[in-house]
């Protein structure tokens, strides 16, 4: 009975029930969706996983799931945005990402041609990042049980010798470096969302910053930490890096990239930049003596140009975040406390 | 402003969608539930990630979603269940299951005493198959955007030196065994359905296989394939066997150990026990001369007590499973064509 599904897929296709059976439809899904766009040899193995060899040494592992509202948003989608975003969090552990499981959760009567527009971009992040996905899952659930899609990607990288990285290791006269202007994919997705009423010029700043990170600690003696501001913001990060390493962390105003556009749509919406999700920028935290090296080197990457000292680790301390603002004064910034932005990734 | 979470917590408190904003009612989750229940060194490094010490050789990765309706069934929940697929997929993997990761995507207005429920359970399956779970990430997303809780696990293990187990290994002359009863997972979770009126006494048979599998492995000299049948049931994961080596195979339906109770309720149900998801069996294809060892081997544990041999690989062919039926014929087993029984696992 191919009738249910036929290849090669029309627009008119969508998702059915039967496409997480485990039975023949789903065996379809991954013969005409998945394979021709993900194919390698560990992935081909047939499994219920893969079998890769390593070296002796560290391995970063991670894992995320992404539920962005809308799934489609401009500069990107839910798919380039889940290999992203493990590709940064292993990068940002030291690692040099290798492979990437995916695990979908697809709401029956997803139009396959968005699955295809999805997995397309999955498979063109992975190249530009250069990963595989070896490994995968796909589950449906009945219409309204989720959102059209959900995906999770983990996935593993080779910490090389030397590094220690650690949000535990900043430590008193470090300074803070961050890759770029912040609040761009938070705003982008919020604009997006019909019921704002509202649009920006903006495009999400979604991409994979392991070719810039990876060149940063190969070739700056001293990293002390690397975290990506997604969720919960610039603010949140800092927050956790202090608490983690018992600092204090002072931040300077005037040092931090805010897009007018942000600042504006941030205005509208009642929301401080400082606090919207990143999914293209890095927080590196280093000794002053390092800044200029590292500085030379991101700006030379163009996720890296606008690349500044905002910050210091002031003291050590008890993990209070201060921003030194325009006027002069000082304000503290805490971490995220309320429920402001749901799913901007 | 801690009043919206207090701690501990009481039964009336319920997931916000601030607890998955990667603020501070996130930071709260984690130290009050998960923190607590997963505790380990790995896990505590304050990474997006985990970092850890490998040795030379070759690794398994695996990675499975969960959204089994209801969340909690009789014998288990979607907590060790989601512990126990990844952990039965490694083993399959012919690894032996170190770290898992967990996503946990949770609807917003979930008790939080369901949660903590859910993380026990996967804190005690860990421990069973003794594995660390490492990392993990928590997403939350409205009310009526998904269906109280999914849950990714994604894993990774280590492959013993000569072990080659692939389901395309399965060859001429070698025997199938099934490790135990089949039906059983997928009759218990669909009779717990409210709307099907029916009950039975069974309880799932979720568990953890590693211990019996490694057992296997590294006992009998020559084993070709192992696999868990879960979605699907016996009957697709025979086909996929049989698709992936190219070769028919032919069951005894005798030897196929199913319980009254699944027969009766698949009767019901109009459903084939065949195509019924099982959580706590292993299919093992070995040269038949191996046979008497594995079983001798698998009677020994608990959930191969009544491990037995059901057919044969008969010929290399065209990926055909055949079935010799109680009355002397032979029929047809494919694949599942339908979508009989979404959200069993």
């Amino acid at each position: 009975m191919e009738m249910n599904c036929p290849v090669p897929f029309t627009d008119s296709d969508r998702i059915l029930l039967g496409h997480g059976s485990g039975g023949r439809l789903t065996h379809r899904l991954i013969e005409h969706i998945f394979y021709p766009a993900f194919r390698n040899p560990l992935l081909e193995q047939g499994h219920d996983g893969s079998v890769f060899a390593v070296e002796k040494g560290l391995l970063a592992i991670s894992t995320d799931s992404f539920v962005v509202d809308p799934v489609f948003f401009p500069g990107g989608n839910i798919g380039d945005l889940a290999v992203n975003g493990t590709v940064n969090d292993l990068a940002c552990c030291g690692a040099r990402p290798l492979y990437l499981t995916a695990g979908f959760i697809i709401e029956e009567g997803l139009p396959l041609s968005d699955l295809q527009k999805i997995v397309n971009s999955m498979k063109e992040a992975a190249d530009n990042a250069g990963v595989y996905i070896v490994t995968g899952d796909t589950k449906v659930v009945e219409r309204g049980k989720c959102d059209k899609i959900f995906i999770n990607t983990s996935g593993i990288g080779i910490v090389a010798e030397n590094i220690n990285i650690s949000p535990k290791n900043a430590r008193e006269g470090d300074v803070i470096i961050c890759s770029g202007p912040i609040g761009i994919h938070g705003i982008t997705v919020l604009s997006t969302r019909e019921s704002l009423g509202f649009e920006t010029s903006l495009t999400s700043d979604t991409a994979a910053l392991n070719g810039m990170i990876t060149k940063l600690y190969t070739t700056v003696n001293e990293i002390h930490v690397l975290r990506d501001p997604t969720r919960g913001g610039l603010s949140s990060a800092l927050n956790e890096i202090a608490q983690a390493a018992k600092v204090d962390i002072e931040l300077n105003e005037a040092s931090i990239l805010i897009p007018d556009t942000v600042r504006a749509a941030s205005e509208i919406l009642g929301l401080d930049p400082l606090y919207i999700a990143n999914e293209g920028v890095v927080i590196v935290i280093l000794p002053e003596k390092y800044a200029d090296k590292a500085l030379e080197i991101m700006h030379r990457f163009d996720e890296g140009k606008d690349a500044a000292v905002i910050g210091r680790i002031s003291s050590t301390g008890n993990g209070l975040v201060k921003m030194k603002t325009a006027y002069g004064g000082h304000r503290v910034i805490s971490m995220l406390n309320s429920d402001q932005l749901p799913r901007i990734c």
